[in-house]
């Protein structure tokens, strides 16, 4: 596979690029993948082989990667103003309007938005926000910030404190009071003939006792995804959010929904809290918020979180927080544009959240078809995000020896066939873009069904 | 000047966004600008006002808000690839150029680049590297960051923890491990008879001291900003580096150059670091990496630092680290035309670094002219960053009362006469546009000087 001409691009990827969450053998056998160009939900690469890209970007190229109308939004804009910040009593025009649209399209009556670059900075800044109350509300032990285990909410060092990743001991991270609670994933953690009703309670009873251990006043605050995206596309249990919820507003804990891969339509609703009915305190976004053609992230805060926070902050005079580009004008017009085309739709384009929910049956479908197979051993997901996972043994869910690589060798073969899936763990992840037709769903079937054939015959 | 129309600008704007580094009394008085367009160095707001930006946006538009180049190259690869990750083994061929060409232009013989969207990140992201070899060496101990008071270094947890500014405090940081030594303000922190010659000495002494006091295996690097941005631009004291540098290198402790404000013209040098004549292990660049036109940021390793991080990722085979819009396409082509437009120029436009250094004779005699006043007790910059102290009584430097606002007035004095500078502290701050002309330089320094004599009028 690899090119070992001199010069190639795979060698000058390598000579001056230093690699994140990237398998380095795989690169090394195989080489880097260039990228030059879009087609809908295509790419190309510098040799000019075409990939169906399952992966959506990594979850947030929706709109695919040569949608005209967010493309001529941003150039409009670099036409208009091509960049300014929020600072100093100063913002541009499109930083009013995106955040008067982003409180319309949420879930909360009322409400502010504050700009960030990622969702990892949104994580990181709703941290300290909540530090902040606690320090201004003359609670300042109240740090200690509840996530799960297999969540996944970003790379500074605090978000990836809040990520349950094993990977982080790397780093040596967690810091100290980020605490992490048991996976809601009721396939893999459930106990032997426990019910998924009595898994649930058993969340619930664990993060009351958590709270009850560390004490209520040291708990600034919890965090969760919807559906847990790259922990490998976990929904909750049933009634996970119903039960947990209860308690926290028991406790005066505030409920931060990181929507980052949720939110604007992957699940089949706007917001993942409201495929799962529960009402957070804030919701963090990014990704589809400008369906990957601009970084950005956003802090949504609910009416309760906003009032505490200006009062704060008044108290003080100012906030003492922000990003050279948060509020950029360019990224605030390509959100204003995302909207529209995910929720909102224009005239002879309907949005595409609807497209979600016309192919989500199809897509369901494929991954109930392969999860039949004999080495898949749970086929999971909601809306248009799914994972397959691989065991060696079905019957008892025993997975593949880590040395064996199995989701990488799948990935890796599906690449071979013109096909970008995602492995993670054990399980092969499919985040569709929302403008794929029912053709292109059952390529990308087709294509895994082959990958996963030729992989574990291989293996077995 | 609040436009007190229901549903004014300054009204929605107030009504949605969160205001971040606002001084929310100004807010309050005169209600937020809310700008649509620029031209040049100028920024227009809603209602047709022109304002000359003294601040390049913030540090960053030193291009100005129309540059045509800049602003084609984006529009360009919109239409070619608007969007794609870094993981996984594949990257879009921007990327790879880029990364290439940032080593090329770096002070450093090979290295490699890691990508992120922001200052913030990427001091974040360093401070992760480094830890991950202290993990990965076997010192984990080694974790203790060294920074400067009036440093600054971002607003993640761990970068705000690197920022030696006392706002800080209110999310109760620094976290555990962050520690700030003195700033080389001569003419503030100097003692009285000390001369600059023992100053640096001092600082040198205190940095080797601290060494000793916390253990030299517990520290995991040194950042530093060649010259200090938004502590008020601060030059090192004389010498500073000359004294520092050996000290780390005696004791095996990185120095990481910070060059997210200094970088790509600002002091008239390429790097801060060839400005002041020190070969740091790593640079940190943002802000002029793209002229503001999009949210960039970089770790820009030397070879050293190349050579153990990649043996570290090889042994575990992965870095798992990076954020989505790491390396993003659309960034990559603007970096790509923003490092021509300011460090190599085009047929019929030399690079943008002539003007730096073709203007700073001009900026400096402004600064010059007003440090005669009695209420500017010092003039200080480097290239085309300067700032002007406010002082109470000059002969002995005593401040105004903290509750007098002064450099805040001098500010909204000068937004009333079309001008934009920055109140930080009590200094007022000027980093013009690398695109000015001596008539808007002195422009500049008309407006500020009448905004001066006005303020220190109505204090004095």
């Amino acid at each position: 596979m690899r090119d070992e001409t001199p010069n190639s691009w795979e060698a000058r990827a390598d000579a001056a690029s230093f690699y994140g969450f990237t398998d380095l053998p795989s690169v090394r056998d195989r080489g880097t993948v260039v990228l030059t160009h879009g087609e809908g939900p295509y790419v190309f690469d510098v040799h000019g082989r075409r990939y169906l890209d399952a992966n959506s970007g990594l979850w947030n190229m929706v709109a695919g990667f040569d949608h005209p109308g967010l493309a001529a939004a941003a150039k409009a804009q670099y036409d208009r103003f091509p960049g300014y910040h929020a600072f100093f009593g100063r913002m541009s025009d499109q930083t009013v309007m995106l955040s008067e649209k982003l409180i319309e399209v949420s879930p909360f009556e009322g409400g502010k938005v504050f700009y960030t670059n990622s969702g990892s900075e949104a994580n990181d800044t709703m941290v300290k926000m909540l530090w902040f109350l606690a320090q201004s509300e003359g609670q300042p032990e109240r740090r200690k910030i509840l996530t799960r285990k297999n969540a996944y909410h970003g790379v500074t060092a605090v978000s990836a404190s809040m990520t349950g990743k094993p990977y982080n001991s790397v780093f040596g991270l967690p810091l100290d009071g980020f605490i992490h609670l048991t996976c809601p994933h009721y396939w893999r953690e459930g106990r032997p003939s426990e019910s998924e009703a009595a898994f649930t309670a058993r969340m619930g009873i664990e993060l009351e006792e958590t709270i009850a251990r560390e004490g209520a006043d040291t708990i600034a605050g919890f965090f969760a995804e919807p559906v847990m995206g790259a922990g490998g596309v976990i929904p909750p249990s049933a009634g996970y959010f119903q039960t947990v919820v209860p308690i926290l507003k028991k406790y005066g804990i505030p409920l931060i929904s990181d929507e980052v891969i949720c939110g604007f339509g992957r699940t089949g609703h706007r917001w993942g809290c409201e495929a799962y009915e529960f009402m957070p305190d804030a919701i963090i976004s990014s990704k589809n918020l400008t369906c990957g053609y601009f970084p950005m992230g956003a802090v949504i805060l609910g009416p309760e979180l906003t009032d505490r926070l200006q009062a704060a902050s008044d108290a003080i005079e100012e906030f003492p927080h922000g990003f050279t580009a948060s509020g950029h004008p360019v990224g605030c017009a390509v959100a204003l544009k995302a909207i529209e085309v995910l929720l909102e739709g224009t005239t002879g384009a309907p949005p595409l959240i609807e497209n979600v929910n016309a192919l989500t049956p199809a897509f369901e479908a494929g991954l109930a078809r392969l999860a039949n197979h004999p080495h898949i051993g749970e086929a999971r997901g909601k809306g248009l995000m799914g994972a397959l996972e691989a065991v060696k043994d079905k019957s008892n869910k025993t997975p593949f020896d880590s040395h064996l690589s199995v989701s990488e060798r799948i990935a890796n073969t599906c690449t071979d066939h013109g096909l970008i899936c995602r492995p993670l763990g054990q399980a092969v992840v499919l985040c569709p873009a929302f403008i794929m037709t029912e053709a292109e769903i059952a390529e990308m079937f087709e294509k895994l069904e082959t990958a996963l054939n030729a992989v574990f015959d291989e293996l077995t």
